[in-house]
């Protein structure tokens, strides 16, 4: 009943990961981050800010059984509200409330979603059982007639769905669809996912086009994505179309949100953090809270590509440009300003003050998916690559122990112990969050990244990242398979073997990366081989013995900002293939602000060592001002400055700060 | 019955200003400021947010009338708690309530000493009559026990002085006594002088050192420097004692401000914001509050002056040099973060984010006039001047209709009205602000300012700051005067002739400014002539037809910041003499930041008119960035930049601004 888009991921039980990059991290999230998780979530973790997640679906629980069991006895709690993040005053003797943030039932589908993307590629049957359990306490929170947000379940019911603006019964609802639908195909177990359709049933019957029902739309977006994989995963078109009136209601004058209680009446800029300012098709340019955009948009291209709207997809391709021309650090990070986890104005792009949340990136990276569904063009596989490598992974510290929410590129740590500008910079990872967003968006991405890295269509397999392991494709009855020898990120060498028991025509599209110079295949003169759009497409007959190797050339390139980015303007930061660079104190000493590269010349490769982990490593020519001589004026007249011969050491940028507090920096100075 | 200290400013009727420089500043603020405020205290100006200082005043004069009039029968106001700012709901429709913030009384203050100073100088009856009405306003609302603050005397005494910390008695107290003591000197009326004393001494009987009194302390400061001069006007030695108790208390621990209602302790960095984190003496970094720290400074170093308190010079000279040598910008700017209107940590001194608000850099000459009377150093009349010139008055628009909280070095305005991170940054000035600290503090200074550019000890007359006008000396009997004429701040000659009527035997110590590189004299031939700390003494027998000429070379000099500043790494400024250029987008274009300066270059000097103005302008060389060809990729591989020839021309930084919205800056990249 499959109703995916002609060009759709494959599903993680196709690909079977081999050793090398991407399988480390991914056993990294199996064995180090799910099982945290679920500690956290049942607040077992000493020292870490409790999550009250699982022990809301119990308190909800309770009362569900409660109700049953009294019937018309059963006295429904009365709405009291209780903030936005409703604390215990007393943590040694909780009551039968509401704890947490609103969206904190959305903890547990992160979670049960990472963990069934861990079991499609790696069945573990006492983490299987530790989610059935799981699923069994949050499915008996849910209300007859489908509802099921802990939040008004527990605090009351009579004041749910009036606060679509900043409550998240919607964001909730979309990330269980996410959740119960990756579970169900990951385990063929429905009994979460019928949870869910239950629960986006309710939402239906009260929300639509039709006469008497709520015209609102969510305050953080999700559902919209979600509605359209859960129309894929059951075929039900009632929620591709819910899908569809929560896009198109966005933004309409007068504001729904307007008659909401509390409703703040901003003018001029009303609802933009939101991206509710305006009907989504006539957006152009990407604001407000970041996260919520990128999520928008992933919603916006999935119904497009499900529904063909083209005016849906004219704006799709417009956010997608004003985000990656106008609005992207060089590491795939959005999001320049702390002030609502926002976008900034075009070009504005502080290194030393940036946002930059791992959850953004991560979002972008699902939106740049959806563009590839809508068209395979490599641009969007670039950024989503530049995203995974950089601003993505370095989320996570190289243990897995401790995360970022906030990926500067620029890092003194006087300031962020200091200025309250840069308060919301952290100079070291950090073991959990109240909120915890990153940590487990991070462990769904990653538990699934096979999916990002290949599409497919009916006779077409898109190798859009190149991992190393197994891929398998069904061409009418017949099974493909490919094993891929990837050395990606670290070099350019891949190597696609056919290994299926029998022959198969079909085309293998494999991405010609944006950073590759130049690039060699050996292996297809047989095939008919053509390019577009920075894919190259090799189509014929696949049999044993096929094997194509790709060398693309991959060597480290110095990068300039466009001039209209100030912060780096005369400034250069370095790359190698998808990976960026910085320079940290471990290696290079305090004040990195006195080097200047020299690009002039060359870049000499090397490796490194961080938390036992090889890395590899770059040394650049560069110069460092000689320190002047103390005057005791801060000002003095000018004197031209002094350089000695230097040489930066750096590192890849996602493995910063895994040594401790320190200075870092992705732009230096251009040195003559 | 003067207690001035050894060395003490002039009195403003001992200068006659003659037409230059400051002349024209000081009219601007007789003729255009103080009618303007006065005005702003009455309501009365359309557009421009209401103070409710006057009518504050008569409300609570009308309820001393009806406690007068019903004695025993009279009902005292219960406290209720308004706010920090309280607004009325209806415009239109005022009640007899307290209205404006906590600190609102002192705006009429602020106005009284700009229009004493201004009348000291510049007789002007009918100014003298609407103050002298003001006056009887004021002190018609004082309270029989000589109490005057009209927040508690309207809202309810029951809580009088026990909010310290956050409310303004003190603070108020402090700017009454600066204002009468002002018009007192500048008119000989000691009404309002009376007044003022009769409050200290309510706040004598309440504070002090005695078993049950009270040992709290301002939370805004300046009672400290206000009662000093209280002292030096009366002769009281209470109000000495009462400002050195303040200063004596301040950051003794247990913190008096802990058991005042509602405090907030937060530990480690508590008090920090009001400098209250530790005793004074024990301090040695500059932190919290800007305008608050100077305020506090002037006034430790005013009871050291008086006291010979070496503990508290030497805490003075270690503030001092945590300001000038670490968290000051070029412009005499202090306070360099909007958070708390506060100084960074040491060397954070970004250049687009900066607060540098107008009242610190006041505050910032009254802390270095006071060190001037601790010990005669050129250093401190350097920063004095610097402020001044720069930071002080870029506070003003040329034409005094406007003015600036926010001091930026570098603009754009985009960022301004787009980022909410540079909200406090303004990229033009505003009419009137609620709350009006700096317009009021920039008219008190202008009117005052010869007391800032001559102080004199018994036989010794110091000139700071080189001021066109006739001054004058008492030397025991005999009254030496000069007649000065001075190209400051645009060229180094000074002329001064000796005018008095009998020959006179003293020293005149002339500054040497620090920026000086050479200078010559000419006509001290027959003095006895030494330098000592950056002053030229020429001490003798001054009589009819002696003249000494100066000529301080000044010529356009490029600076450098200090190598911890980061901002200014690799960047020049550009000064003549004490006056700091910037570059504005009016006379460059749009992208300031794509040219480099080359230092090697000479400085063409020229001339502008900006507002009908005509001001010395600079043409610097420079190279510009030539746009780069539009990829549509935000980051691209690196290529040598290409800069064009080009020339900045720059205008004195005080005068920006005055020609609309434009970028600007200070700190441009060095070229080659």
């Amino acid at each position: 009943m499959s109703k995916k888009c002609a060009n759709h991921p494959i599903t993680l039980r196709q690909f079977q990961a081999a050793d090398g990059f991407w399988k480390e991290k991914m056993e990294l999230v199996r064995i180090e981050v799910i099982p945290y998780q679920w500690e956290i979530l049942n607040d077992r973790v000493e020292g870490a800010s409790p999550s009250f997640c699982m022990r809301n679906f119990k308190t909800a629980g309770k009362l569900m059984r409660e109700k049953k069991e009294k019937g018309a006895a059963f006295q429904e709690p009365v709405y009291t509200f209780r903030g936005f993040e409703a604390l215990p005053e007393d943590m040694e003797h909780l009551e039968d409330r509401f704890y947490g943030y609103v969206f904190q039932d959305s903890d547990f589908s992160k979670w049960i979603e990472a963990a069934a993307y861990s079991l499609a590629s790696h069945p573990d049957l006492e983490l299987e059982k530790t989610a059935d359990e799981a699923i069994d306490i949050v499915c008996a929170a849910q209300m007859e007639n489908g509802y099921l947000d802990t939040y008004y379940i527990i605090n009351g019911m009579d004041k749910s769905l009036t606060n679509l603006k900043d409550n998240h019964e919607l964001y909730c609802l979309g990330h269980l669809i996410e959740g119960a639908a990756a579970y169900y195909e990951a385990t063929g177990k429905d009994k979460l996912l019928k949870t869910a359709m239950k629960f986006a049933d309710y939402i239906d019957s009260r929300f639509g086009p039709q006469e008497g029902k709520c015209k609102g739309y969510p305050g953080h977006e999700i559902a919209e994505m979600a509605l359209v994989r859960l129309y894929e995963v059951t075929g039900e078109e009632r929620y591709l179309n819910l899908a569809r009136f929560f896009i198109d209601e966005r933004g309409k004058q007068p504001y729904y949100w307007d008659s909401e209680e509390g409703a703040e009446k901003k003018e001029g800029e009303r609802y933009q953090y939101h991206q509710a300012h305006r009907p989504v098709r006539e957006q152009d340019e990407a604001v407000g809270h970041a996260v919520r955009a990128v999520y928008l948009y992933s919603g916006m291209a999935d119904v497009a590509n499900q529904t063909g709207d083209e005016t849906l997809k004219e704006a799709c391709r417009r956010l997608w440009n004003s985000i990656v021309r106008e609005k992207m650090y060089i590491t795939g990070a959005i999001g320049a300003t702390h002030i609502g986890e926002s976008f900034s104005f075009p070009f504005d792009l502080p290194n030393n003050l940036a946002y930059a949340e791992t959850c953004a990136s991560i979002g972008l990276i699902f939106f740049a998916e959806r563009m590839l569904e809508m068209e395979p063009d490599a641009a969007y596989a670039d950024i989503m690559e530049l995203a995974l490598y950089n601003s993505v992974l370095s989320g996570m510290a190289l243990d897995g122990k401790s995360f970022f929410y906030v990926n500067p590129l620029e890092v003194l740590p006087e300031a962020c112990h200091k200025d309250e500008r840069k308060f919301h910079v952290k100079p070291v990872r950090q073991k959990w969050f109240g909120c915890a967003c990153c940590p487990p968006n991070l462990a769904r991405l990653i538990s699934s990244i096979p999916s990002y890295a290949f599409t497919e269509n009916e006779d077409t397999l898109y190798m859009h990242l190149a991992m190393s392991g197994t891929v398998q494709k069904q061409v009418s009855e017949k099974t493909a398979a490919f094993q891929i020898e990837s050395g990606m990120p670290w070099n350019g060498k891949v190597s696609i073997a056919f290994t299926g028991k029998e022959p198969v025509s079909m085309k293998l599209a494999v991405r010609i990366p944006g950073w590759c110079g130049s690039w060699q295949i050996q292996g297809a003169e047989d095939f008919c081989c053509s390019q577009d759009k920075g894919y190259y497409y090799i189509e014929g007959m696949w049999e044993a013995g096929c094997r194509v190797l790709f060398d693309f050339e991959m060597k480290p390139r110095f990068y300039q900002a466009d001039d209209r980015v100030r912060d780096d303007i005369g400034k250069i930061a370095v790359k190698k293939g998808p990976v960026v660079y910085c320079a940290e104190e471990a290696d290079n000493g305090k004040n990195l602000h006195l080097f200047r590269v020299l690009a002039s010349q060359p870049i000499e490769e090397t490796e490194t060592e961080i938390q036992n982990q090889k890395l590899p490593a770059l040394y650049v020519a560069a110069e460092k001002k000689t320190a002047v001589k103390e005057t005791g004026q801060l000002y003095t007249e000018y004197e031209k400055p002094v350089y000695e011969k230097a040489r930066l050491k750096m590192i890849p940028y996602f493995a910063w700060a895994n040594r401790g507090e320190n200075e870092m920096a992705v732009w230096f100075y251009e040195g003559e």
